[in-house]
């Protein structure tokens, strides 16, 4: 089935591209998705790097219940006006078996007090941290969760907004107001690194406004990208939650004066929705495009041969290639991980096919190998982000080609980068007035703004334009103004957008 | 806190293992456990070591809902019956803020269909694999899952029996019956190979008894370890399940000749629990013990010195000592990762507490380094699994420590097995009749007995002496007797014990 492409239609061209390189599908549980070995295996190279950065950062890793208890939820105030809406809510404990017509749930077995499938973990959690923060030796506490969360979202789209996710989230627990706030953006800068340095994907950092933080936190920093459509990514949050879930869930400890003080929060999280990032980030009209270093496989090499007496030779070539990349030195920036190759040796399919299926599938290189290359000890180096003739490379020696290789990735890294921060660069563009704010809403893009920080005018423009505050960049412009519709003071501009 | 010893109370013993070590504890959900990051850290290293092995065997992951309709449980009649009771049920997908008050369940939110959270996901996959196998050419389907799953357990116990807890599920299909067949003993295999050469805990293997399956098997086999209080541990079970769930499901596939045919199927798991196991298998009275190739921790150093004179030198040669056993060169047996090493410089505590605080936690090979040990430019090397003097070598040069320690993990990895094995093997004992094995059961070990085969002798048996068969080993002695209760024919002895 032919992709649709992005001109005629971007989002059943995103929805193609999930569907036909084999990445995830809805399930026969509403809103749920299944996530298929392709899109897991991306999920497990981000998972891993992303864990090594926590790691590196002096974070450890715990398991809380999937499970929380109804009041809970309504133990800090803004949570439970934010979160304690759509949520999976268990009930009953019990099913009955009634025979020939299946089961039914058990009306004697119900739970005294619901139980909330998470949406987030910060109430179980910091119910927790209560027996385990009494001194101030014991802080700060670094922990991050890998888990599942649920919100029962009603308008779903694979990866970017589903009912169940895969995610992680940071919880910290710190003894100053100071060192809460520097983590909060410690993390921060840790997510901006993995999805410029590992996903190739430029963000913008910065806080939401107050209208689009965290319910909870006293501030919220994020990343936020822009697709190739224009609309914007939040693509990682990081929050300071201050001593809103100490003091909920009465968490004090001594401090090194002996005083009584409430600990100081961060929390911080990204998910399985940064795989939609980074398809409508790189990808194109032929398929997938994965930045190799969060690719599972980097190589594919591709046996060319006419005749069956061609065959022993070109496979026997091929297998001594592969070896040959497999056993080149690691290299820190595969995180000493070997270069991944892979024959494909499907015999029911013609080259073509072979060539067109990992075009589909992203894989960052593919190498051609056939008799003619064999005669020269040669073969043909083809890079994803480069289709068609100039991505070639044509009579690369055999046995340099691992050294080519290893060369290779880095630039096609750096060139996936290079190409989708220009696009984001030239779709930058500033608005003077209400007026013009509306003209070029219209066109993709994110637009610079002045607002008056208030939330009034912040409706007012999402009611009228769909546009929200994306982040106010840290590093804007220092240029003061008037907001463009109250016509108030602005201490700079914000950036627009119409988002995921 | 006092360790209970194991002669006191072996299960307040395992008890304060769990709690002392800092690997788990109780929370706020009845049932539900907090993995913290001692215990999380052990899990990882179980994971990635089995997650390798299923790779390299030809797996993929994947993940499916967390959520199964309930009407799926109904579809496979064995399932209905066996795991359709305990389970957490979804009936309502939204809760309301109630100002003051709370949040409260919304009335009008119930779902048409109730959801249960996954006690397994046979149901949910094979449902999934039915628009995933269409011809021969999409077989096999070799697929695992990590995720966490639900039993509304009554009787809870930290990794044991917990209502939620972490697990692996494969879940794979196949054209033929031998293929399925031979699938399910590989894992089995795979499962036998973590237990003993990773957790360097002996196991039987081979079939469950009819009663003692998997509901919805054709037939399970099982990894069963015996633990140091003489009780049976189920540490791993591999499923083959025939056509059961194909024709539930309906997933059918064209064979090579063209026929329409029902897939082959097998799962198999291992859960948390292993956690459990390892903490029966080898701790002792001072704490836990961790086989070097699963330790987080390989080897802490502990700095000795009274004079803060002695300091910086002391701590300059631990620092420097840590740094060369980290860049000792990696070996396969650590699965090529670097010698995980720790010196532990907290100022608050005497030599004396962290020795004891390590050997709690199980560190592997502790390091003890002061002045005098300084002058000879040496150290002390003590083993976690020999406690006291003979578990120590003196005057080791610094500059071969490195080495020594790496020949001493594997070392000390083959130790802890031997001795779990000479364990096991000297608790085996052979019952001739009813009458004596009423009498061996109440002393710690298996009991090798005759068994006639039937659902009814096996349940008179376990009814009065609580023991079950735990398995029918592969490897039993071809010696065809009578059955202990019966006295009809019985092809070999059985495996009994009272088990976790």
């Amino acid at each position: 089935m032919p992709i649709t492409t992005r001109a005629e239609d971007y989002s059943k061209w995103y929805q193609s591209i999930v569907d036909q390189a084999g990445l995830a599908e809805n399930s026969a549980v509403r809103g749920c998705m299944v996530i298929k070995p392709t899109g897991y295996a991306l999920w497990e190279k981000m998972r891993d790097a992303l864990d090594r950065m926590f790691k590196e950062t002096g974070h450890v890793n715990a398991y809380f219940p999937l499970f929380i208890p109804k009041s809970f939820l309504a133990k800090e105030e803004q949570m439970a006006e934010g979160f304690a809406k759509e949520c999976a809510v268990v009930t009953h404990y019990r099913l009955k078996a009634i025979p020939g017509q299946g089961v039914a749930v058990d009306p004697d077995a119900k739970l005294e007090e619901e139980l909330i499938v998470r949406p987030t973990s910060e109430t179980i959690i910091w119910n927790t941290y209560k027996s385990w923060i009494q001194s101030y030796r014991d802080l700060p506490l670094l922990i991050n969760q890998w888990a599942n969360v649920v919100r029962w979202e009603m308008r779903t789209r694979l990866f970017l907004r589903t009912a169940e996710f895969l995610w992680q989230e940071g919880h910290t627990a710190h003894a100053t107001q100071a060192e809460a706030e520097a983590e909060t953006r410690q993390m921060l800068e840790v997510y901006r690194k993995f999805a410029e340095d590992y996903m190739a994907m430029p963000v913008m950092t910065g806080p939401k406004s107050e209208g689009q933080k965290f319910p909870g936190a006293i501030y919220t920093l994020c990343i936020e990208a822009m697709m190739q459509d224009g609309k914007a990514l939040q693509a990682g949050t990081s929050h300071f939650l201050g001593q809103n879930f100490a003091k909920a869930f009465d968490v004090q400890f001594q401090s090194e004066t002996g005083s009584r003080e409430y600990a100081w929060a961060t929390s911080w999280g990204v998910s399985t929705r940064l795989i939609g990032g980074l398809i409508m980030t790189h990808s194109d009209d032929k398929g997938l495009v994965i930045p190799p270093r969060i690719a599972p496989l980097h190589v594919v090499i591709v046996p060319i041969y006419r005749k069956d007496e061609e065959k022993a030779s070109v496979y026997a070539a091929c297998h001594q290639l592969a070896a040959s990349i497999r056993e080149y030195p690691r290299m820190p920036w595969l995180s000493y991980e070997a270069i991944s190759v892979k024959v494909d040796d499907r015999e029911q399919y013609q080259p073509g096919y072979k060539f067109n299926d990992w075009e589909l599938k992203g894989v960052p290189i593919r190498i051609e190998l056939g008799p003619k290359d064999l005669e020269k000890s040669a073969c043909v180096i083809a890079r994803r982000d480069v289709p068609g003739k100039e991505g070639k490379q044509f009579g690369i020696p055999l046995s340099g080609a691992a050294e080519v290789i290893a060369k290779l990735l880095p630039e096609i890294q750096q060139s996936l980068f290079d190409r989708a921060k220009a696009f984001r660069d030239s779709h930058l563009r500033t608005a003077n007035s209400y007026d013009e704010f509306k003209e070029l809403i219209e066109q993709p893009g994110f637009i610079w703004a002045h607002w008056d920080g208030t939330a009034e005018t912040e409706t007012k423009i999402q009611e009228e334009t769909k546009a929200t505050i994306r982040c106010i960049p840290f590093d804007r412009p220092d240029e003061p103004g008037v907001c463009m519709i109250s016509g108030k003071p602005s201490a700079g501009r914000v950036i627009f957008a119409r988002s995921y």
